[in-house]
C-alpha cells in the first residue's frame, strides 16, 4: 500500500456524489441542493476565487513529494485569515466533511492525501510575517510563510531561524510535522523552537496554545498544548499562526568536507566529536552512493567515499578550537584533510547540494519515484545500523543512497524506485520494514522527522505499544469526535 | 484562599467516614466493611508496611513547601514497583478514590494537597537509577531519585544532569511540574530534557510515552505524549520512570558576582549579554534585599545592592572570551569588577547560597511563611517589570526579596508573610495578582516554572483564554473521566 499508485483524478460527477452522500448523512436530504448549499457556504466565506473544484488544483493538493498515491480532496479552499479558516471549519463540521490542511505540499508521508475526500484548506494566501521582536529573539508567522521567506525577511536583522528540512516548507507545516533538518544537532527541532501556536480546531474554535500574543521563553502554565500540536500532522487542528524562537547569526561560520575510508570511520568520528563536547552546528553523513549522486547533480567533485559535511558556528576564536578538535578526531579515524568552504557563496553551494540530495537521488534513475526512510537511534547504535543497512541494500539490489543528520542519530535511505516494477516495490517495502524494526530493536524510532502520516501507522503501534496509541486515540477523539481533522493520518483509519 | 491556613489534622473517624462514603458511591453498601475492603486491597498489593493511616504520615504527605494549607490524604501508600502502582491505581479507580502522586513534597503550588482526600502514592521506595548510557548521554531513573542523588551517582562518569530547582526534588516530580532553575538559560527546562516517561494512568494502564525503553534524541512518532505529561502536575498520570538527557561536564567552569548601582543596570546587562550571544550557563539576579538576606543566611559578604551571579561553562579558551564579553557589558552598565569563584568549593558555596535563597528569605522574619511568585516575561520587558514590582512592594509595605533566572525572563518575589495577619495576607494576595497581570500585560506567563497547582487556576484562564483551558479539560476528561488523578489542580475543581 505504501508504494501503491492509482489513477489520481476522479470525475467531477463522482466528487459531487461523494459530497452529496456526506450531506445526506448530516442533513437527511438526498438532493444536489445539499452540495450546492455546501459550496455556496464555502464561497460566501472566502469568495468565488477562494473555492476551487478544478481537477488540476485538486490533484495538486492531493499529493506531497512522496510516493504515496494522490488522493485529491473534493474541494480546495483558500482562506485569507483565521476568521475565514474558523468559519470554513464550522461548515465542514456541520456537513461532516473532512478537513485537510495544506501548506506547501512538501511532506514525505502522505500527510495531505485526502483519503476520505473532503475540503483541503490551502493556507498559501496567509503569508505575512507578523510581530518580529528582534530584542526578544522571536517572531510570529502566518501559515503560508516558508522557512526561506522568513530568513529573507530577517536579512539585515542579525537573526535567523535555523530549522531546515530539505524543502522550502511552510513554517506552520514544519510545526505540524515536527520537522527538523541539518541544524537540529545544535539548534533543536520544531519541538524546541515553537513558543506559541494559534490553531483552529475541528469545530471552528480558535485557540492560542500559550495564550494570545504570549511569548515567554519558558512556561509551566497548564498542559503543553504547543507541543501537543507540534507533530500532530493536522489531525488535531489547523495551525494558523506560529511564534518561533530566533537565533543570532553567529559571528563566524565555516563548513568543511571530510572523506573516510569506511562508513564506520565516518560515523565513529561523528559520535566522538559530539562526545568531545564540540558544539557543532551541522554534521551530515553521505555514503559513497549519495556523494556520487550529489557530485553529478550539483556539479561537485568530492571523493566518492563515505563523507561528512560539517559546519561550525561561533566566534572566530571558538571556531578555531572547535575545528582543531574535530580535525584531530577525524584524522585519528583515517579521514582526509578538511576541504574548506570558507566564504558564504561556497558554503551555500555546499549546503544546497546537501538539501538537493533528494533530487540528486531521483536523478540516478530518471522516471523513478523516491521514498525516504528516516529512522533515528541512540548515537552509539549508529555505526552498526548504518553498516547493516548498507549490507541489506546491497543484498536486495536496491538503490538507496544514505544521507543523514547523524549528530541526532537520524539518517535517510533515499529509496529510488521504479513504480511499475511490482517486484522492486515489494523489495523496497520489505526493506523499509526491516530497517524500521532494526531501529526499534536498537531503542530507536521509525521516524525521526518525517512523521507517521499514512505509511507508518502500523509501525507506530509496534514502537509505542497499544496502550500509548490508545491514549493518542483518546486525545484525538476528545478534540475531534467526528474524526474530521485530516482523517487516516497517524492513527489507523476509522469510518466516519 | 491562596494563603489560607486551617487545622490540618482530621480525626481518624472522620477519615473513615469519608472513605466509607466514597465506597458507598461505588458499591452501594453502607458498611465499614467497604472501608476495610479498600484497606485490605491496598495492603495486599504493597504489604502492611506499605499502607499508612498514621496522622503524622498523612499530614506530612498533605503539604508541600508553600503556604497552601495542608490537606492530608486519607491513606498513604508506598509502592515498590510500577506493577504495584498500577494495581493500587486500579483499586482507587474501582472505589472512586482520588490518587495523589508524591515525590519529595518540595513543590510550591500545593500540588500534593489532597483537597478531596484519597490515596497519596509516595514514590520514595522506588529510588533506583536504571540504564545509564554514558555514550548516548542518557539515563533512566525511578521516581524516588532526586536531582542530587542522580548527580552523585554520575560522579566519575564526566556527565551531569543540569536542571536544578532550588530544592533537592525528585526528577519525576520535576518532570511533573515542568521544573527548571538556574541552568535553564543554557540547558533548558524539564521540557527539553525528558526523552521518555513511563506513567500509570488513572485506570492503572501503564504507558511509555515514547515506547518502552526507547531513547532516540529526536522523534516524530505520533503525538508528543512525553511533553503532555511533563507539566501535567499529576493530573493525567503517575510518572514512574523518566529517561533524561545528560550533558558532559564542561572542561572549565567559573562563577562570578557583580554588583550594580541599580536594578535597571543589572537587568540591562543580562539582556545585553544574551543578545551578544554569550552562551552563559547561569545568570541570576538578586535585588538588594535578597543579597542582604543571603549574606546573613549563608555568611557571605557581598555588597548590598542589585547583584548578578554569573557562571560560564566551556573550554578554558572559550571561557576567557565569554568572560571578557560579559565584563565589557557589565562595566558599561556601571557594574563592579567581577568577584570570582574559581575553585569548585567556592563555586559550590556561591550556588548553595543562591539555592538557599528561599530559606534566607524566611530567616528575615522568623515564624513567617513564604510564597514565591514566578512570572516570566519576554527578556526586553524584564527591566520594566522588575522596577515596577519593586515599587509595588515598597508602596504596599511587603517583604518580598527578588531572585530570578533573569536569563529566561523569569523571576521570583519571595514573599515572607505573617500567617496570622489577615491584613498582610490580603495585601500579599492582591500584590501577587497585580504582579501576574503585569506579566500577562507584557506578553508573559503567570508561571514560568512552579506550575499552576491550586493558586493559579483562575489566572490560567486569563492567560490562555477559556477556549484553550476547555481543550485542557477535554484532554483531562479523556484520560481521567472520573477526575481521580490529583483532582483540583491546574483545572478548577469539579465534583466527583
Amino acid at each position: 500500500m505504501l508504494l501503491g499508485f492509482r489513477p489520481s483524478l476522479r470525475l467531477l460527477s463522482h466528487r459531487h456524489q461523494r459530497l452529496q452522500s456526506r450531506c445526506v448523512q448530516s442533513e437527511n436530504t438526498a438532493t444536489s441542493a445539499a452540495v450546492d448549499s455546501v459550496l455556496s457556504a464555502l464561497r460566501s466565506i472566502c469568495g468565488e476565487d477562494g473555492v476551487s473544484l478544478g481537477a488540476a488544483v485538486r490533484e495538486q493538493h492531493g499529493r506531497d513529494e512522496s510516493v504515496h498515491r494522490c488522493c485529491p480532496p473534493d474541494v480546495v479552499v483558500f482562506p485569507r485569515c483565521v476568521e475565514e479558516v474558523s468559519a470554513l471549519a464550522k461548515v465542514c463540521q456541520h456537513h461532516n466533511l473532512p478537513i485537510i490542511p495544506f501548506g506547501t505540499g512538501t511532506g514525505l508521508e502522505g500527510g495531505v492525501s485526502a483519503v476520505k475526500g473532503g475540503v483541503c484548506f490551502s493556507l498559501r494566501n496567509m503569508d505575512q510575517v507578523l510581530d518580529l521582536h528582534p530584542e526578544d529573539f522571536d517572531v510570529t508567522v502566518e501559515p503560508g510563510v516558508t522557512r526561506k521567506a522568513l530568513n529573507s525577511y530577517l536579512r539585515g536583522t542579525g537573526l535567523w531561524f535555523p530549522v531546515d528540512p530539505g524543502a522550502d516548507a511552510s513554517l506552520c507545516g514544519m510545526a505540524a510535522t515536527s520537522a527538523s533538518g541539518t541544524n537540529a544537532v545544535r539548534y533543536g527541532t520544531m519541538r524546541e523552537n515553537v513558543l506559541n501556536l494559534e490553531a483552529v480546531l475541528a469545530d471552528g474554535t480558535v485557540i492560542h496554545t500559550a495564550g494570545k500574543g504570549r511569548r515567554p521563553r519558558k512556561t509551566a502554565a497548564g498542559y503543553n498544548l504547543t507541543n501537543l500540536l507540534v507533530g500532530s500532522e493536522g489531525t488535531l487542528g489547523i495551525i494558523t499562526k506560529a511564534t518561533l524562537r530566533l537565533y543570532g547569526i553567529p559571528e563566524a561560520m565555516v563548513s568543511a568536507v571530510c572523506s573516510f575510508p569506511s562508513v564506520q570511520a565516518a560515523v565513529d568520528s561523528t559520535v566522538q566529536i559530539l562526545q568531545a563536547g564540540v558544539p557543532i552546528a551541522r554534521i551530515e553523513f553521505l555514503d559513497d552512493v549519495m556523494i556520487d549522486a550529489c557530485n553529478r547533480f550539483s556539479s561537485l567533485s568530492y571523493a566518492v567515499s563515505p563523507t561528512l559535511f560539517l559546519e561550525f558556528h561561533g566566534s572566530e576564536r571558538s571556531l578555531e578550537e572547535q575545528v582543531l578538535t574535530a580535525e584531530d578526531i577525524t584524522q585519528s579515524n583515517g579521514g582526509s584533510d578538511f576541504q574548506w568552504a570558507l566564504d558564504a557563496g561556497t558554503r551555500e553551494r555546499l549546503w544546497k547540494a546537501r538539501h538537493d540530495a533528494w533530487y540528486a537521488a531521483l536523478a540516478l534513475r530518471p522516471g523513478c519515484k523516491a521514498y525516504a526512510t528516516d529512522v533515528c537511534v541512540p548515537l552509539s547504535r549508529l555505526p552498526q545500523i548504518i553498516v547493516e543497512t548498507k549490507q541489506d541494500l546491497i543484498e536486495n539490489r536496491l538503490t538507496g543512497p544514505i544521507a543523514g543528520h547523524v549528530g541526532d542519530g537520524n539518517f535517510h535511505c533515499l529509496m529510488v524506485v521504479e513504480p511499475n516494477d511490482p517486484d522492486e516495490l515489494q523489495r523496497v517495502q520489505m526493506f523499509t520494514e526491516r530497517l524500521a524494526r532494526r531501529a526499534l530493536a536498537m531503542d530507536g524510532t521509525c521516524t525521526g522527522e518525517h512523521g507517521v502520516g499514512l505509511g507508518k501507522r502500523a509501525l507506530l503501534c509496534e514502537e509505542l505499544g497499544p496502550e500509548a496509541v490508545q491514549v493518542m486515540q483518546h486525545l484525538k477523539d476528545s478534540l475531534d469526535p467526528k474524526n474530521l481533522m485530516n482523517p487516516g493520518k497517524i492513527l489507523q483509519q476509522r469510518e466516519l
